[in-house]
């Protein structure tokens, strides 16, 4: 199928994906009058002496806004907040349907951090939580940083959604390849959020050594052309000071984790990978390498970003039960506690991994009661 | 029925009344390939490409922010947005049940013009149209005079859909009493948005005299106490410079329209106005005048703001019949043009006004599709 086509087709049917649906009733002039004047009135009043009662008497404790700034769509870059729009209402039906989550697109037209700060702070009294979406780096860091005081999840699912999905990925292809997280050399290709956010959720799992790589080479003290989010990281990153170029890093390398661009790794990469190599090559459309190309250069365990090859890495399988569990628990932020756990539950639906299967199907019903259990829970222990 | 306490009761039991339905089935890898990545992009670029395609391929077309600082809720005051959200929810699935249209509640956790008004800028890009709801004089007339640059209607139902209602009761109750527009004089108790917005109104419809009378007195060239907004009402009403309390103001008068605070007028008041006396008494939960007592003075056509009396007064009638004529014709503003057909509509349902029946019911479903129609054809003539 042309999903393309297909998709603008759909789309111009339906108008759109995302639609309002109403919990009350509103036929007699008695539902009138309960679920607007007079008796609205009350339930107003009720929350006025006691905001926390917001939760309880509108639908605020399950609306999550998903923000985005338009300025780093998918891999289509900086298309706009009205292109964005359909990205964000595909989101916004993934929560619902997985999650049942009332998530609501806002697409910004501004791409300055001090208003996108400002604006997500004046329209949180109406959202349980705030999903950031498709924010260029490093503006996406600030503006989620500058928000983890609103009193409700402020979550960038770029960085962390993908953290939380490759660290469940690693856990489960290190026990294919039996390798433990505190022996192993991984590398990331692109050093951008979700490279950054993986790095360190890797980091606090109990991984020693992570190189990055960007399109410059490998993020190491030597470089004058750091921005400060990369500088940060050289503190925790590359314990050796290896310089170089992608495949300097990759020699003898455990784990390699994909989040750049397509075509980038060739076979002789991968060949000179350490045995029982990993390769998660995540970059969408195109991964970093095929797979097929990766496990006949002697890859042991071969990820990807798409659905037409095993092992797909994908964010969809974490934000709805992440912020399910998040809202459930009424978090007020998402805490590497409760990521790690994430991850760990997300990993254990597969009993026994094996080189097709370290990681389920983004749809299968059991993933987002489970993330959502472990998030939970480890919010309020 | 005790509503408020029935509307706490259902309330928590539905905690609150929006949420969000999905237009697009997501159960497959193909559905997901459709409404989500990699389809979406297609349809992303198709908007990069036109902007005007986002109210074709997105639910941008049919969505309204309920837009509020929780500054002037019904007649709570300044309850803050929390509270406010229980309020914005019930127009929301008033729009929804009424006109089909997927509103939103944005309650705004500033109550500074500037603030509102970048916000509402800054979100605009997901939205059809904009409902100012509920913000406090002056402020609101100066937040909905900078927002009518954005290309989508932005219009403030405290205003402008009380003086559409305002104008249809007019309208029919002179038919009853045999009067015609530019004969009458007709006084207003209370002297913000709403009075001020349906002053203007009916002078745009005819009306040559009109006394606007707040909570010092009548407004007149003598006052120094007058914000800007009352000052600007001086050289357009009270043609005569009549000064002194409400009683003087209602003397022969034809016409009290009360949007101001319940047991202001007497019987004595009414007894002075002119034969053939239109008493709209307004005021929520308790009138200006009991229906009743005003009757038994003389007025020949009496209607209230609520519900259990003949001739209820109420915005339920208009905007949702407003949004949807202006989201149908893709209009960028609501004009006084639209607003001035909305309001012959609305009358125009009622073929012969008798004292008991100048508006129509609230929730008969004739209402929405003859004010939108109205509307529309209005904006593109």
């Amino acid at each position: 199928m042309d999903y393309g086509s297909e998709a603008i087709k759909r789309h111009r049917e339906t108008r759109g994906k995302v639609s309002i649906a109403s919990k009350m009733r509103v036929e007699t002039m008695d539902d009138l009058s309960i679920a607007y004047t007079p008796g609205v009135a009350s339930v107003s009043m009720a929350i006025a002496n006691d905001k926390s009662e917001s939760f309880a008497l509108t639908n605020r404790a399950n609306n999550v806004a998903v923000v985005t700034d338009g300025s780093a769509v998918l891999g289509l870059g900086n298309v706009g907040p009205e292109a964005a729009m359909a990205v964000m209402e595909g989101k916004c039906i993934l929560f619902k349907g997985l999650a049942d989550i009332d998530a609501f697109p806002i697409c910004l037209a501004t791409q300055d951090s001090n208003a996108i700060i400002e604006t997500v702070r004046n329209i949180a009294p109406t959202f349980g939580g705030v999903n950031l979406e498709d924010i260029a780096a490093p503006r996406c860091f600030e503006i989620e940083a500058a928000l983890q005081d609103l009193g409700i999840p402020v979550f960038h699912d770029d960085q962390h959604g993908t953290a939380i999905v490759v660290l469940a990925s690693v856990i489960n292809a290190l026990k294919v390849v039996g390798k433990k997280i505190g022996d192993v050399k991984i590398v990331f290709s692109g050093a951008g959020a979700g490279s950054i956010a993986s790095a360190k959720l890797l980091l606090d799992y109990g991984a020693k050594n992570i190189l990055l790589v960007d399109s410059v080479g490998i993020v190491d003290e030597s470089r004058a052309d750091l921005n400060s989010t990369k500088q940060a990281m050289l503190g925790i990153t590359n314990p050796d000071n290896i310089s170089g170029d992608l495949a300097t890093a990759l020699q003898s390398a455990d784990v390699f984790i994909g989040l750049s661009a397509g075509d980038i790794v060739n076979q002789d990469m991968v060949r000179s990978m350490a045995n029982g190599s990993v390769v998660l090559a995540a970059a969408n459309p195109t991964p970093e390498i095929m797979p097929d190309l990766a496990t006949a250069a002697g890859a042991a365990v071969v990820g990807t970003g798409r659905s037409d090859f095993p092992n797909q890495i994908n964010n969809s399988l974490v934000f709805p039960g992440v912020f399910r569990g998040a809202l459930d628990a009424r978090a007020s932020a998402i805490t590497t506690k409760m990521k790690l756990a994430g991850a760990e539950a997300l990993a254990g639906l597969i009993s026994n991994p094996t080189p097709e299967c370290i990681i389920p199907w983004s749809l299968d019903p059991v993933v987002v009661p489970a993330v959502a259990k472990a998030v939970s829970e480890a919010s309020t222990s």
